[in-house]
């Protein structure tokens, strides 16, 4: 068993849509980030810095309890663990891991700030605003010449790298996309939608999430480096 | 023979680094980022995300030519190929990547944005100055949290997690920080400041590289999405 704690966040959503894809069994505790929770010293034994998702495997490849953080590893482990969605030769798993890498360090940590500056911010600033705008739409343009030559990012089997992905596209909205200008992302990004697992996935915690709308919740998301108790 | 096609920026020293540590047989290329040569069509064929640093091993694991970008990616690869510095089990292989996602989703962007904020912005921007010098100081706790615990990121054994952390902290006064407040983190700093494979590494392009002084050095690292011509 495979106990996940998590959020219903892009990168939660990352973790949750590869437990349901590799049918893995796994039950799901909530760590409500706009309310602290992942300032608790016992979420931090497992997540030292303070993010969600982590998991403990209560049987790890060496059959002991294994704690894992950050959701690339995560994607990486599991798909070890189950033997999918990472390729097969060591060409295929090395470009695999390529594109992983392209998500977590740039799609994940650039579409992050714009939704930062576009949307929570407490004060407009547009110099940012079109900083991490431009940004995206320069992302989205890389991952639509992607897919207009292969059907997948890292190639033409459906990988970690698209399910790390693809969470992140859904809030095209919040990073200023327009789809018509990245007519093969979309075609990539329509046909994972419709996977039944990932259409579980990004259900899962989807009822625990509430708007950001109070003062204390905006100090935990951007603010905050401990935990306070109420 | 790898061929790396770089800058000495940190992603570019992550793997100038790794190269020295392994005594792989390497070729360095410089891609001058300052003058737009990222953008050139045959950089972007095997780099189509336009970032330094990308490989092309004429060797790769199946005995044909294999091209890798991303920094995070290429050090999984040379660890591999070199058998060094990824850890043994699948415990330690799984935790060091942990701590390489870690850099590479947190550490690497926020200490960029850090840096642009605080040095690069054509305007100062308080808000933004002061939401990645926060940043940085969370994460310089986190590692120091982690090497009080541990002689390295991943545990008692220096792996591509120190090498990929270590080139984005030798530019700690461009983010604000102050070295007294993460004693421990100095002392990891230090001693692999001291390896022999860390200070060929760091040399590697070194005179290459010169100040951004000019307006069109700046729309290149900042702005350009193409190659122009002059």
């Amino acid at each position: 068993m495979i106990d996940v704690y998590s959020w219903p966040t892009p990168n939660g959503h990352k973790v949750h849509i590869m437990l349901e894809e590799c049918g893995l069994p796994y039950r799901v505790h909530a760590v409500n980030i706009g309310a602290g929770d992942q300032f608790r010293p016992d979420f931090l034994k497992i997540s030292p810095n303070n993010k969600i998702p982590a998991i403990v495997d209560d049987e790890g490849t060496d059959g002991q309890p294994f704690a894992l953080f950050e959701s690339g590893a995560i994607l990486v482990y599991l798909a070890s663990k189950a033997g999918r969605f990472l390729g097969n030769t060591d060409r295929e798993k090395f470009t695999t891991l390529q594109w992983l890498m392209f998500q977590m360090g740039g799609v994940g940590p650039m579409l992050g700030q714009a939704h930062h500056f576009r949307i929570y911010a407490p004060e407009q600033i547009e110099y940012a605003v079109n900083r991490y705008t431009n940004e995206a739409k320069r992302l989205y343009g890389v991952i639509d010449k992607q897919v207009a030559q292969h059907a997948y990012l890292a190639g033409d089997e459906y990988t970690i790298a698209d399910i790390a992905t693809w969470p992140w596209l859904r809030s095209w909205q919040n990073q200023g996309i327009d789809w018509a200008d990245y007519p093969n992302a979309k075609r990539w990004f329509d046909e994972i939608e419709a996977r039944p697992a990932v259409q579980r996935g990004v259900q899962v915690l989807a009822d625990a999430r509430k708007p950001l709308v109070d003062d204390k919740a905006r100090e935990n998301l951007f603010g905050a480096t401990q935990y306070e108790k109420r």
